[in-house]
C-alpha cells in the first residue's frame, strides 16, 4: 500500500475553489494523495489549526538588477529568496533584464549565474525585452518561449528600457507567434520628463514631486495606449502594479470590447499614499506609479474584490538608505529623478493581503489563494507543477497561522532593504512554515535547508 | 489502514479551481481520499478517460407548481428529478410556493408531501413568497431560515405572486434579519399588462406577441428597481434568468456602488431568440423573460466569461403540448397570455454549457464546474456539503464524457413534458455516470436505483 | 416711416446665441426692431450699461395650491407673480392641480378664478393629473392641449396625487395622442413611507430625517422607471428637480439610447445641503428631493455646465414659518412628515445662476438665458411668443445690472412666505427693470403697474 | 433717420437661438438694423420665402497645400473660395502650414502671397505647427496669436507633421500661455506604419486596405492620448474630423473629468463608408480617418444631435483623379500608401447636413446654424463679427432654399477637384445667395463680384 515521504496532518487545506480539513501525504516532492487520514509516512508534520495553503507566487519581483549609475538592488538570489520563503511564497518570478545590444540568451546566463546555487525557493524568470531587434523578436523570444521562458515584460518609460510604440507593436507580435505572456509597465515617458523637467525649473526636487509629476493621467493614458496596441495585435496583455481606479476602467473597457486583458496591483496601493512621500525620509517610499490617494485605495480594493486584478504582487524592488546616507543614489539629494524606482515588500505581500483583505471581510479564503498563488500559476505557465494542491502538483505548501499578530518591522524580515515602507504595521494572519517540494524551507521563523530552490521550466500560458 | 466503500479510479478531477488525475476514495457516502492511486475498495468505478466533475446543482428548477385554471407542471418529483439525474445533476432546488392566505409551513408541508420517497436525487427548496404578512417575516421566515430554508424567491409580476415595492422592502428586510438570500424574477407587472392589453385590443394574440409585450425596458427596469430596493435595505440580492445586456448592466453598475448583486442566466437565453415565438408551435418557446436576439445571446455569453453571472440554471419549468392540443392552457388560443411561461431544461442545462462554452473556448473546465455547481451550492448555502470535490464532502459525482458527441431530442430526454425546445441541437459532452452520496443513480444511460433523493438542510449563504 | 411705442436705448442685448449692443423698438407690445440705433419712439428708455435679456420663464413654480390639512401655500398670484417681476420674470407656469375625482375643467375653473386680474406677468398653467380616468385621459387631455394647456406633471409620491406604473404608462399615452408635455416628480414612494416609518418607530423625527429617508437610490430608482415607461411608450419626458449625479446619470444613459429626456435642476441644489435640514429652524429648508451634499452641488453644475439640464426652475412653493410657531403644520412638530415640501425662490432663481454660474466663469451669458427663458419657452410651448429678443416677440425683457451686488434678505423679497432659504446669501448681478408686452413693470426696485399679467395660450412643444 | 446701403426683405431669419420674420438692414458692410419693416434701402435684395442664415464657417479647408512628390491640391485660393461661396460660405479657415525648419511667419507670408487678392468670400488661417523649436513656441506662437492668429493644428501622424507626445505637451503649453486654441488630428502613426508595412507586404496595396490599416483603436488611441496631454497640461483642444462612436467617447469621458475638450465631424462619416473604398476609382475616396461601417455613421448623427460635436466642417482636401490617370500621384498605383489623403467637401457640407439633419428631423434649424457658423466662429475668435445675425455683425449672409431639390454632381461644383465623392447625393435644401459684409457675391447660381475677400484678424477664442 501507499506510503508517503511526508505526511501533513489535521491541517485545513484551502485552494482556489474550496476549504477542507485533510491529510496531504507527499512522495517525491509531489502531493500524492489528500485524505481525512493519511498513514505510512516517513515523516509526520503537524498542522493542526493551521491553514494550509498553496505556496505564495510572487510574479514580479526584482532582483540583482542594475539600476543606473552604478547602483545596484539591495537583494541578491540568497536573501531575496530566503525573504520570499519567510514572507510564505514557494516560488518568485524576478525578471532577466536585456540591456540594449545584448541578447537575450546573454541576458539569461547571466542572470542564471546569480541565481545558481543560490535559491531557497523555486524561481522562474520573466524576460525584459528592451531592445527587440529582428533577431531578438524573430529567433531568440520564439526559441526561449518553446524552452520554457513563456512570459516577457516591456517598458512604456525609463530610459534604457522604454519601447515606442512600434517597438511595441512588433514585441507584441512576437508574442502573438511564440504564444508568450507580454506584461507591461504603462506610464508615458514623454509626460514624466515634461513633467520632471518642469519641476525641477521649479526647485520642486523633493521626493513628494516624485508623485507630482506621475499623476494618474500619466498612468491611465499608456495603459489604453498599450491594451489599444494589444488589441490591434490581437494578444493579451498584463498591465501591472495598477494603482488607481482610472486606469482599472482602462482594463475593464477592453474586457468590455471582448479583449484578454489581465490587472495586477500591488500592497503598496492598498496601504501607501503619496503623503507617504512627503515624511522624513521619504525617499524610502518612492516607487512606480506613486501611491495615490485613499480614493485610490478604496479603487484597488474594489478591483480586489470584483476581479478587476486577476494577481497581486509585491513589485519587490529593494534599495539600502542608510548606504548612501539617505540619499539612495549618488545624486539622490539634488532631485527626486535619481533616487531608485522601487521598494521591499516580497516578505510582507501575504501577510498584508490576508490581514485587510480576507480577516476584514472583503475577500475569501479562495480569493487570497487565487490571488497570490493560483492566478499567477495558470497566467504564466507555472501551472498545474505550481499553485495548486491537487494531486501531482509540487509539494509547494504554506501553513498559516490566521490568528497570529504580527507588527511588520525592519527587524523582523529578511531581506537585503535596510528598511520596510510597512514599520509599524499591525497584521494578523502570518505563514508558520514554508514546504518547497516537500523540504521544509522555513518552520517556527528560522530557515531549515540550505538552498535548494530551483528553475522552473513553464509551459505556455493559460490566459 | 483505510479502506473505501467506493473507488473511482483514472478519471481527471475537476474543480472550480484545478484539473487533475486522481483516483476518489469514498466512505460512508462521503469524499475521504483524493490521490495518485487509491486500493481497498469494496466497489472500484473505472472512470479512464473521463472527466469526474462535482455533480450538476441546479438551482432554479420548478416541480409540480399550479400554473392557473387547473393546469400544473409537467413534473413530479419522480420524473423530474430522474431528467436531473441524466443531465448530471445530482441537487436540485426547487420551488415551495407560498399561496396566498397560506403560511409558509403549510406550504412546505405540502411540498415535502409531493416529494416524499419521490426522489432521485436531492433536493432543497427555496420559499416563494406570495403573501408577506408580518406573521411570515417576523415569524416563519426567520425560523425557517434556522432550520435551513435559507433562501427565497419574489416575484415582480404574476398576478398572485407579484409583490409591491413595499412588501419587497418589508421582505427583503426580514432577508436581512434572518440571513436568508433572496432572489427576485424582476419584470415590470404594470407595463407588461399595459403592453398586453394593448396587443390584444389590436388582435396580436400569437405567441410571438409574448416577446413584445416584455421588451427589454420591462426587464431593465424592474432588475434596477429590484437591485436599489435592495440598496436601500442593504440586503445581497439574486436576480434570476437575466436575458439581455441591459440587464447585466444594472449587475454591473450596482457592484460598481459596492453592492452584493448575484446574477443568474439561462440555456434558453444562449440558444433560443424571439424568433422561435414565431414558428409552427412556437407554444412550446414560451418563457419569462422571453429569449431575445442574436446580440443578447452575445451579451449573456460575455456576462458568463466575464463574471457577470455567477450561477448559470436551467429555469426548468415544463408543460404539455400535446394534452391539450397544442394549446397548453384551456384558453392558450384565446390569446399567448394563457400560455404557461416556461420551458423545461433540467436534463439539457450541463450538455448546452459545455459544449457551447468549454469546447468552443469561452470558458475554462473549472468555470464549467463554478457556473454549474460549486457557485450555486455557495449561493445557497449548500457548501461545503454539495458543490465540491474535497475531502468530507458530499460524493456527489458526475463522470463527463468531454467527447461524446449527441442530438438533444424529446426521445432522449426523462422529463414529464413532452417536447424540448432544443430538439436537433448537437452538443459534444455528455454526462455518463451520476452519483449521489456515493450511490450511482444513472449508468450508461439506465436509472440503476430507486429513489434515495433526500432533502438537504442548509447552512447559512456564504454570499 | 416706422415709429415705436417704446425704444430701449443703448442696452447689450443677450439671447440664447448672441450679445450685442443694440437699440430695441417696441411697437403694440412686440418687439419690432433691433437696431444700431433707433428713433421716433413715444417713450424711450434708457438701458445703457445694462444688459437686456428675454424676461425669466420660470416654469416651476406652485401658488395657492393646497397642501394637506387646510395649509395652504403662502402665495396667492397676486403675490407670487410680483415676487417673480421683482426676480426678472415675465412669465411664470403655476400648475393647476386635478383633485381626485375633479374633471381637469374644473381645476382650470378654480385656478384661473384665483389668478384672473391678480397677475403681474403673465402666467401659463400646467395640469396636474392625480385622476387620470378614461374620461381625463381620453376626452379632456386632448381637447385641453388643442386649447393650450400643452404639458402636465405627474407624480410618483405623494398622496393623493401619486399616479401607480401603469397609470403613468397610461397617461403618458394620453401625452403622446395629445402632444403635450408630460413632467415627473421622480421618487419611490414606498421607499418613501418604508424609511418614513422606519425613522418614527426610531424616534427619528427631526428636520434632518427628512432628507434620510429620503436617500439617492429613490430618486435614481424612480427617474429611471419613470424614463422606462416614457422609452416604452415611446413619448418625450421631462425629470423636473433632480438632485444629484446619479439621477443625472440615468437622463445621460436615456440620451445614449435616443430618447427625449430634458431635465431640470433648481437653485437648492447648487447652494443648499442636507446638512442646512440639521440647523435651528431647518423646517424652512424642507423640499424634495432634499438637498444633498457638496458632492452632487458640484454634479449639477456639471448637468448645468455639459448639458445635462435643459431648464432651471425654481420650484418655489412657498409656507410660512412664523403662522405656526415654527412648525409650519398643525402636527409639524411630530414628525418631519408633516412639514409641507417646498421652499420660496421665484424671486431669488436669476440671481443665483447669474452670480454663481456667469460670474464664476462656469456657464456663458448665453447659457444664462437658455436656461432660465428660452429653453423654458421651447419646451413648453410658449415659443416664439416668448423667450426671445427676436422680431414679433413680445416684448418680455429685463435690464440686468451685472456688477450690482446685493445680499438676499427677507426683506428685500416680496413673496408671501414669511423667510428666505437664502438669508444672506451674497450675489452679484440684479434685475433692475422687469417689461411685460411693452409696460413695465417694476422698474428701480418699485412695482409701477397694477395686474396686468394675462394667460398665455402655447403652442406644442418644440421639444 | 436710419437709411441702409442694402435691405433685405421679407425672408425668415434664423440664428443659433431663434427664427423670425425680419428685415434686415445692412450699412457699410455690417448690419444695422433687424425689424418687422424697413425702409430706406439703396439696394433691396427680396428674400421672401427663403431662409436668411448666418454663412457657413468651414473651419477645416485646405487649400494649395504641397501634399509629398510634388502633388499640390487640386485648389488654390480662387477656386476654393468660390466653390465655398457657391456652397454657401462666407468664410473659410485654411491651414498655414510650416515646413520643418521654416519659421511661422515665413509660411504665414507664403500662404498669405499665394490668398492675396484671390479670395472671393473672407478666410482666416490656422497655422500647423510641424516645427516646435522654443523659438517658434517661445517666441512667434504668442506674437502671432497676439496679432490675431488664434488657433493652430498639430499632427500625430503624417512624416514631416507629425509631432511626439513631448512636443504636443511643448505646443499646448505655448497655447496655454497665448490663448490660442489648439486643434489636433489624432491617429497612431507608429500604428498605421506598423500595420500598412504588414499590408503592404501580403500584398494588400488596393484603396480598400488604407481603412483596414487605419482600423477604429489606432483613432481611439490617439484621441484618448492627446486628451491626455490636454488634461496634464490644462488646455482646451478641438479633435478634428471624429469618425465613430469610440473616438466620441473619448471626448464625452474627458467632458465628464471637467476638461475642454471639442469635437468636430465631417460629412463623410455620415455619409460614406469604408465601402466606398471598394469600388471602382475608390481612391477617390480615401481620407483619414477613413469612412467607417453604417454603425459609426448613427454614432457620428448621435454626437451631432446629443452636443459631442461642436462644429461640423468638411475637411475639404481636394485632388484631381484624372490628372494622374487614376493614381491621384506618382506612386498611387504602388500602394494605397501613396494616395494623397483628402476629399473635396467645401461646397457640400452645407446641403448635405440641412438634407440629412434638419429635412429628416435629427436636428434644428438653430443647430444647424450653430454647427455650421455660430460655433466656428465662437470656438476660434471670429465672434461677434462672424457667425451671427446681430446688430454690428458682419453681414455675411446666405440665403437658402429650404425645399429646393438638387442631387450633387461634379458639374455642378466649382472645386479645383475633377471628381466629387457624393456624386448623385440627392439634397433638399440649397443656398441660393451668398453675401459677404454686404456684397452679394453668388446669386442664381452665378459669381457676381470679383474677388474681394479679405484676411479676418480674430481674438481670442470664446471656448
Amino acid at each position: 500500500m501507499s506510503s508517503y515521504d511526508t505526511i501533513i496532518s489535521g491541517g485545513t487545506v484551502v485552494t482556489a475553489a474550496d476549504t477542507f480539513k485533510a491529510d496531504i501525504g507527499i512522495r517525491n516532492g509531489r502531493i500524492a494523495a489528500i485524505a481525512d487520514k493519511l498513514e505510512n509516512g516517513t515523516e509526520v508534520i503537524d498542522a493542526t489549526g493551521k491553514l494550509v495553503l498553496p505556496g505564495g507566487i510572487d510574479s514580479h519581483v526584482h532582483i540583482a538588477q542594475p539600476s543606473g549609475e552604478g547602483v545596484v538592488m539591495a537583494d541578491d538570489f540568497d536573501s531575496a529568496t530566503r525573504s520570499a520563503a519567510f514572507g510564505g511564497n514557494t516560488t518568485v518570478m524576478p525578471f532577466c533584464f536585456q540591456e540594449k545590444g545584448q541578447s537575450l540568451r546573454d541576458a539569461l546566463s547571466w542572470y542564471h549565474g546569480l541565481a545558481e546555487g543560490q535559491c531557497h525557493i523555486d524561481v522562474s524568470f520573466h524576460l525584459i525585452v528592451s531592445d527587440p531587434t529582428p533577431q531578438v523578436l524573430g529567433q531568440e523570444l520564439p526559441a526561449l518561449a518553446e524552452e520554457g521562458y513563456t512570459s516577457f515584460k516591456m517598458f512604456m518609460t525609463y530610459e534604457g528600457l522604454k519601447l515606442t510604440d512600434r517597438e511595441i507593436l512588433e514585441t507584441l507580435t512576437a508574442a502573438k507567434i511564440s504564444g508568450a505572456m507580454p506584461m507591461i509597465h504603462a506610464e508615458n515617458d514623454d509626460a514624466i520628463e515634461f513633467l520632471r523637467e518642469k519641476a525641477e525649473l521649479a526647485g520642486e526636487t523633493a521626493p513628494k514631486y516624485h508623485a507630482s509629476t506621475r499623476p494618474i493621467p500619466v498612468e491611465r493614458e499608456a495603459t489604453h495606449r498599450a491594451i489599444s496596441l494589444a488589441e490591434i495585435v490581437d494578444v493579451p496583455l498584463v498591465i501591472v502594479h495598477v494603482s488607481n481606479r482610472e486606469a482599472m476602467e482602462e482594463i475593464q473597457r477592453a474586457r468590455g470590447r471582448g479583449l484578454k486583458i489581465y490587472g495586477e496591483t500591488c500592497p503598496q496601493y492598498l496601504v501607501l499614499t503619496a503623503e507617504d512621500l512627503e515624511i522624513p525620509q521619504a525617499a524610502k517610499n518612492v516607487c512606480s506609479p506613486p501611491p495615490r490617494d485613499k480614493a485610490s485605495q478604496v479603487a484597488c480594493w474594489e478591483g480586489i474584490e470584483q476581479g478587476v486584478f486577476d494577481v497581486f504582487s509585491s513589485d519587490h524592488c529593494p534599495f539600502r538608505y542608510e548606504d548612501t546616507a539617505g540619499k539612495m543614489h549618488p545624486k539622490g539629494e539634488k532631485s527626486f529623478r535619481w533616487i531608485p524606482n522601487g521598494i521591499p515588500g516580497v516578505e510582507t505581500r501575504l501577510p498584508i493581503l490576508f490581514s485587510e483583505g480576507v480577516k476584514k471581510g472583503r475577500i475569501s479564503l479562495q480569493d487570497f489563494v487565487a490571488l497570490t498563488s493560483t492566478n499567477h500559476a495558470k497566467l504564466y505557465g507555472l501551472y498545474p507543477k505550481k499553485g495548486a494542491i491537487a494531486i501531482g502538483a509540487d509539494a509547494d505548501l504554506v501553513f498559516w497561522d490566521p490568528d497570529k499578530q504580527m507588527t511588520i518591522s525592519q527587524e523582523l524580515l529578511h531581506h537585503g532593504a535596510d528598511y520596510t515602507p510597512y514599520e509599524g504595521f499591525e497584521v494578523t494572519g502570518w505563514p508558520v512554515l514554508t514546504m518547497v517540494r516537500g523540504k521544509v524551507i522555513v518552520q517556527d521563523g528560522a530557515l531549515v535547508t540550505s538552498s535548494e530552490g530551483s528553475h522552473v521550466v513553464r509551459d505556455k500560458p493559460l490566459g
